[in-house]
């Protein structure tokens, strides 16, 4: 752990407020450090919300604990919260998040005509931005970035380096991209034509990232004939296929590898897990839940949980598996002959 | 859509001349834009061919529409074409595409001895060029772009910002390279020695793409021992990985996220679906299609359609089934006693 | 193949030292090139491992041919090495690595504060690195490189261009990072909070990537709450995820589009091949095998190899495979119903 104090050390009952939660114990306990359970110690606050780390809580040498609800933990502190987990990401923003301190504007900024820039920026080295475009107040750009013409950047964004931003993409307030992220290449779509040579369908619609939304390491969001919009407070993993035209509800979150064809819709606060797929033009319901690496051929209706992959076997079950895999319309027919030499045989089935 | 307006309106005589459609209606309407069915009003050209759309013509509110073939649309100005899509791909194209101008070589280039700059060109800031590399005509290169040593880079070509290009990479006419994207990193070649050290395979080959190619976003398109080779009018979608001494035959399209190991072949008009994998040193034939995520160990013979994945189902659904998978070579066996019990118990097996 | 003859030629004898193999032939003979089997020629040395290459020694014209064996090749000089694929490797070193020579630093380096630099180092133009980096001796630093504060890079390093490396990350000795990777984003960790609204969970920890480790292009190394560790020799392909807190054990090697969940910890000498995803907090022992697109749920022991994708079919046979494999439960049901048909009719069941 690179940074091993907190920006600011705190009592316990400034601690509870911030992160909601009921103190048992001593509210003038000092903590300067938010850390995992197996790594907490003296001066330290940590959280248990499984019962695996709950067993083991006698054990821990952290200053406080962030549980579940009150339990008995003789001499600890305790700070009783409904959601440990969320109390504890609250707690780590509290002790560790750096207040904002503009760095300012690099001399070396390239940013072409009628380009307006807000205040109090960090804009570092080695920036380059196009015509027309507008950045917002207190925005970090780091080096490396290039952003096209007429695009908008609101206050508070963190733009991480080399990332490339396209023409006429609107990014909102409070926005987090991570490096090599591409933002509002053109969309995948070409027709075959008389010669079976592929003609490019221009892509002219924009990318919308609304506010609150973080977008990880190398990403692709793709523009398409229709605008491509991320919703307030969307979250997207590293290494994800945005395709052209799709729009994701306020709150989704999607893990790492996710690819998502051009048009897919999908609802608020869904969970998609990592190396998804979706085919072109399909809806997922608000609240759907994807498990890892579902591909998914239909809309999913709201609040639907699917999943589809084979978990690893071991290599030689694994082989038995999948040969019988690709037999499985002989085995069927061999079992519909049998069921009708049964009945055909009029053998008693009364018993089953 | 930012760009409301097309470069040159123009009535539907001359649309249709470029289009290679047939007129029903009048000829002298004017249209502005090419836009999807579901976007189209008055000044706008559109098309359908789906059924779907087709039911909807007369509530559509698009000055032109292009169709499959004549029908009745009373009072409507239709274009009939035989591909309305590729008819509305030329339509977007002849109304939107931004004839091509200048900006002129940017003063900050850095380009090593040796490299030779053709005419009409807009290098951007901030690109930086090897030695002894050929940049042709009317060549865009945005900013961020690396360039290494003995490239060229054919007529026409656009490459978007932060493309890095390696070494003794040749990329043709009219190619278009999305961000990100870097071409010519070594493949993935190791032995493991006799401590169990990974010993790297020097990967001396060129990366080659042929005119008239397109990349998307974030691909990686490695060199080999040989030459990796994308053919004339290949297209792939983001997040591709290609490996060492892969090619790629003509106009063949992939979708993102798929990955191709060291040595496929793959040939003319392929179509390849996203996510999809090849095992190394694999052929897939002209004309073949592999379906989303298709997990391809074995060579494909030419216009062969194969597919591979199972799509997701309900979770509970999903449960049962990939339980019963593991145990489908016990199913099997079971199956079988059964089989042998009536073959022994000589049941009359003549009604089948 | 752009750089047709070697960097120093040499007889067989010096060769034969150099990839520890043994002579069988004329220890004069004098080669220029390491070429795979199918190009090799006059001035050549190659390698056959495989039997179809074996088999074909008598046509091949190199002037070398390194085998596993001594065998009967009329004239031909061969080097009998156990592992030839090896012994090749070394001989691509041998006849065809550069030597090192610094190439200065750029004078429009930006580092920031308190930033050491070795000597001898090849930093070209436009590198941007934080405050209070150490970069060792002979490190090859390629043009859009952006690196972070308090960031360490070994000695021998080389990073291609447009790599960005967040804050407070470690780079041994000797490492190799391809263009376009991201070394250090913000893990992907969020908590949703009282009303659905994702709650970041701060990253603190390092990314730590140890001696002669080889990266891919494109690549995503995240942050966590603890660190993220590559330990030494660790060989990635390209597009890869590696989640926070993962920690990848000596000498793996892992191929294109490999996905890890955080925490995953993967032994030593283990090989992952394609599009491979893991679950979070499992682990994969030492040496264990995951094959293509191995979906792995459940920590794997040591030595193990495991499985998991279906191969692709043909289109027919696949639809049909896969419209069955959700109808298992119904499968085996039916055919549980005739077992207890037969158990209960009392078919003498003694002949199995």
């Amino acid at each position: 752990m690179f940074q091993s104090e907190s920006i600011q050390p705190c009592n316990l009952e400034r601690l509870a407020r911030a992160i909601r939660a009921e103190i048992i114990g001593d509210p003038r306990a000092v903590v300067r450090r938010a850390v995992p359970f197996d790594q907490a110690g003296e001066g330290d606050v940590t959280f248990a919300a499984e019962n695996s780390f709950l067993a083991e809580i006698s054990n821990c040498k952290a200053t406080a604990i962030i549980v579940p609800s009150p339990l008995d933990a003789a001499g600890r502190n305790l700070l009783v919260a409904r959601n440990p987990k969320l109390a504890f990401a609250r707690a780590v923003q509290f002790l560790h998040a750096t207040p904002y301190k503009p760095s300012g504007v690099s001399p070396d900024l390239i940013a072409g005509a009628g380009t307006k820039l807000g205040c109090d920026l960090s804009i570092h080295p080695r920036v380059t931005i196009g015509r027309d475009c507008r950045i917002g107040n207190r925005v970090t750009l780091h080096p490396g970035i290039v952003i096209g013409d007429r695009c908008h950047v609101g206050d508070d964004t963190v733009i991480h380096p080399n990332v490339s931003i396209y023409d006429d993409c609107e990014i909102g307030s409070r926005v987090i991209i991570h490096s090599g992220t591409v933002i509002g290449a053109d969309g995948f779509g070409f027709v075959a034509d008389e010669e079976g040579r592929q003609v490019k369908l221009l892509q002219r619609g924009r990318v919308i990232i609304e506010d609150d939304c973080e977008i990880g390491a190398n990403c692709a969001i793709d523009r398409g004939m229709g605008d491509t919009v991320l919703r307030r407070g969307v979250k997207l993993d590293n290494l994800i296929q945005v395709g052209h035209n799709c729009g994701i509800g306020e709150d989704t979150v999607i893990a790492a590898l996710a690819g998502f064809s051009g048009g897919t819709r999908i609802g608020r606060r869904c969970v998609i897990a990592g190396q998804v797929g979706t085919s072109q033009h399909i809806t997922i319901g608000d609240g759907a839940v994807l498990l890892a690496r579902a591909a998914v051929f239909k809309s999913i209706p709201p609040g639907v949980r699917v999943g589809g992959v084979i978990p690893a076997q071991e290599y030689s079950a694994w082989r038995r598996s999948q040969a019988i895999y690709s037999k499985l319309p002989d085995v069927v027919d061999r079992l519909k002959k049998i069921e009708k030499i049964i009945r055909e045989q009029k053998l008693d089935t009364q018993g089953e």
